[in-house]
């Protein structure tokens, strides 16, 4: 192992550097991760655009362990050599939250508050090197780790983050199994997990919707395993999926689109008796006209969701591992080290076209 | 037992008549019930005010197994003199909701589509005797029977029905148990049930909320277990819930008010991270401003509910049967057959003061 | 429809004799059904064996509605010409069990207690179609129907109930989903259904265990999607599933063997700290030694195992319409209803070779 | 606060001397706690009969925080003065286990394998103030610690981790609520914790059984709440359990007896058809004649029990807080640090008579 690390800073909004930094010592209870790839996620676009200070972005990291102390060996399950996947949180471990599973609630998790995260924490947070988009990654005694089989292809395993999501909210919260009718509304990479995910569970239709210019992520869905694609640009949303359904409705609807409020109201339409309807996405604004009554004539369930425990990235994890689905059609792009700017760029769709999965593998 | 049935029939909108009428022939799958005492309920004030056809009203009926044949007393476990609380519903048994235990929504119950129901089946179906406000009731071979220990007292025993609809909603779907801090919006019958079934379920905190117009009913929430009260006419409702629950907020919101659309939107605020809000009244407009992201950001659950179940039912049996709680401080009013009419005013606030549970004793 | 129907009436132990017999009238409540295919079940075989009364067998029956009346028709969701595949059971709707959705324990499917129970019902009583070796079944007011799409394959159809268990066992109670780890021990039909659940559910690695004796059924196994099979005859249980599972070992392990005891203790060595041991098949002795302390030590959790819910008859059908298993493959012998007698001697090991699934088709 | 600190060590197997330890610095992650009682366990009276090296014994410990680091203090949320109840756990806090709050299954727990644990490491692990017998105990970076009101009696606080362990076990585990029957096998310090944990979340009727030499202990379980008790030195408890419930025996049966094998099967007979039954004690020895047909045929689960979680060490505070029951009444022996050798003593049995809960009040 050299003395010096290469490493994509992000240095301003929208402005890239690679830099040369310090390889940290490594005590008893930390570690060193010498990165292999890593997913670009929306929030890495976010922050980058609105950088303030100088950090290295990227959270979806898969890596090999390069140097670990005993203590974290013997914590984490792993030795030096073993393949892993990170998850972005580094929860304290001893609050009410981590002591109840709840660690992605745990306040050291929180970067508003101070709190440490992997691909938000800036430079200047010793050793620095908190991001994936390096090629050594620190590993912090409180870092959250699972171990990643040999045998998975690198641009499969950088799913593994957004799939967990997948599985926690369609499988863990919402319940679906052999027989469940899911409808996904927005066939982005989260939306793409969920479809993965409800048919790895089991469920017997699964039906992806979005718009004209999602269509290309709307025939993915289906090779992802949607048993339908409704494009809302030119079909009727909820007479479709009555049709779809023979007119029984979904088990389980989840949003997962940015932006517009209409999907928040037409979720509950398109949920049958006693369904469950699932929220995953902020719409920065009120729902104008929501209906509480059609959720209580219809016995519906609620749920607001946000991120993954450590059961749904094992599940993720063994999905991958398992090699039923193709998720490499997910993968659109992978750049070297020094094009991680480029990335950024497409993943945000302003580089090169039709971005889904977009990788930096350094 | 003789040839004659003395009952109070709703003949038009706000007028009774107690007529005599027939006792039907008893065969193997069915039965007849002395009735002793009927809880009135806000349902009956409302079929009665918009009276259509000719009908006996009274649903929450508690009565003795006068007659029954055979078949029916296997099927129902009883068998003649025996005491027992009825539910509404009479549900098919047979249908694809009866055989996953939700018969409550069996379309045979659906009066709507021409379902039988106790207190809402016009006289002029065979054989007439639909409801609690006379002196015998017909046993269906699809009624519902419970068990009514014989030391009850018969005021206490008319709660049932709206006790199993907090044990409903309180411990089955909203899961409170020891510990658990729930805020109960509105003190009316259910809203006390409510009350009772989180207390008796080991709940460590009962906000119950009302206005000035309600203080009574606060009072009497007290009496019940309620362990704080707020009055929203001079208090600020949430600032008070953040001071009884040190900050935390409550694990379980529940809205039972009637009309307002405010509840609803107090409630996202009264719950704490993860906790669950359930909507069980209908509000007959939209909800302005509804804040979705506050959903997603507390990682909420939602519930729409309506009704109860046969656990349910039970569990509010064995709670009142344990004395634990005065139930019987409910009772406001209690009218003989003879004056039916003046219990329906009286529960509809248009007859004596200040009712709370007001029964028909034939 | 014909006046008369051809029904293979078992007539004494181990004799079969075809007889003409008379079609019922079918009233507002009932109706008649068009046999296409029954599996026959172990069960048929022991009651043939020690048969008491004449009866028709035959109780995992698939078929077309042929008659029906309007209420059965509301109640149950089906038509004329509808194709359907019906449960065993013929509860009352009414009692306790039934409202809460047990209705598989309901006392008036208890053929003990002169309950009704299809394939197991005396010829005398009326109206003496209680079996689906017939042309045609009588349809009881208290039937159990399910919706069998059309493009269903009637071989695999008639694996309904079987798979239900497997889904019960499972999915319901052992809560089996992506990621799991399953050992089944006993390849028989029960345990090929539940190979079949839990890779439906999503099981990462599902074990099937067999003896010498049972190698075809083991390679069945695999092609039905099993990952791993153990013969126990040649190999090491213990060690083999250690190594299988990477010394975790299993997270559900499920006994569906007839005999032995061996499997009742084996069964806590296979599972994992918290893991579910399920019992589905009864010993008819004492467990020698039996290790209490091994379920204390592992926090092990042990379910006694029986029959199948509405859910998991759903589940089945919607698996086996999915086709994305080759279930056909478990069909070894389909008999004509003149060969009713040769179909259970082969299925009871007394006929032809290597029966898995047998079937009539009348 | 001085320079030295006083504690009872443990020196060899039933000898204690009270000695002078120097008091450690405290960092930013770690904290010193101010010793106010201690509740005695069977554990405490096991290691000192057979110690291997000294230790300070006890770890049912309620005190006052007395100094803390600023990291400690963020994430344990407590500050200096604060009351706290401990944990023995000391777990690593970034382990799978811990990861998904399971810590009490965290390898660096087990003291076998080298773990920490309060009340059971050697004083020559540095600092030496691992247990409750002394002036001062060390709060190691990784303890888990829980707020306790101040107006709790020190004698009732001590309590907090029995009960505990009957929340997780009646509640978590045993999904008592209002209206289940329960039999206790038992009236231990555990078993107690399992009456006084099923009242409190409103089991209609708990059963205590014990025998001659418990008549004190069973009449104490009637204080607590109990409904029932039985004395099987004289009577014939399956009999009375069928009577006391009507024939229906009980929804829970926990059997937290130590020693003989018989209360592993009488549970099984306790039960009703699908019941639950909890093993929470070892045998050490096999179970002759176990009948797993029994477990099949009635459809039980049983579940092997052991230690407690997060939330139920929190219920137990709440209920405890809120003084519903007189739980003091247990407290039969306290005695100062000085004593702490007598109080082992009585608690084990070898000292004054009569013992329950035994504390050490520092």
């Amino acid at each position: 192992m050299a003395d010096k690390v290469y490493a994509a800073v992000a240095v301003a909004p929208e402005r890239t550097a690679v830099q040369a930094l310090d390889l940290p010592e490594i005590g008893e209870d930390e570690g060193l991760l010498k990165v292999e790839t890593v997913g670009v996620c929306g929030t890495d676009v976010s922050v980058y655009r609105q950088l303030k200070e100088p950090r290295i972005l990227g959270h979806h990291v898969i890596g090999y362990v390069a140097k670990i102390g005993a203590r974290a060996a013997q914590r984490w399950g792993v030795r030096e050599g073993d393949r892993v996947a990170m998850e972005e949180y580094i929860p304290c471990g001893q609050c009410d939250k981590c002591r109840t599973g709840l660690y992605r609630s745990c306040d050291f998790t929180d970067s508003k508050r101070g709190g440490l995260r992997y691909g938000n924490t800036p430079l200047h947070v010793a050793p620095g090197l908190w991001g994936g988009f390096s090629q050594y990654m620190y590993l912090h005694p409180n870092a959250v780790l699972h171990r990643m089989p040999a045998h998975v292809k690198a641009v499969e395993a950088a799913l593994t983050l957004p799939l967990a999501n997948g599985f926690e909210w369609m499988c863990i919260e919402g319940r679906v199994g052999v027989g469940s009718t899911v409808v996904v509304l927005g066939p982005g990479q989260q939306g793409l997990a969920c479809v993965l995910a409800a048919k790895a569970a089991g469920a017997e239709k699964v039906i992806c919707v979005g718009r004209r210019t999602s269509l290309r992520r709307l025939e993915l869905a289906r090779e992802l395993g949607a048993d339908e694609i409704v494009n809302i640009s030119e079909e009727d949303l909820i007479g479709r999926v009555r049709e779809m359904t023979g007119g029984e409705m979904a088990d389980v609807v989840i949003d997962v689109t940015s932006g517009g409020t209409e999907p928040i109201t037409q979720a509950l339409h398109l949920a049958k008796k006693r369904g469950q309807v699932l929220w995953a996405a902020y719409k920065y604004q009120a729902i104008p006209a929501f209906d509480a009554d059609e959720v209580v004539a219809k016995t519906l369930t609620i749920k607001g969701l946000r991120g993954h425990s450590y059961e749904s990235v094992e599940m993720a994890i063994r999905l991958i591992a398992s090699g039923r689905f193709p998720i490499w059609v997910m993968n659109s792009h992978d750049y070297p080290l020094e094009r991680t700017h480029e990335a950024l760029q497409t993943a945000g769709g302003r580089g090169e076209p039709n971005p889904l999965l977009v990788t930096v593998s350094p």
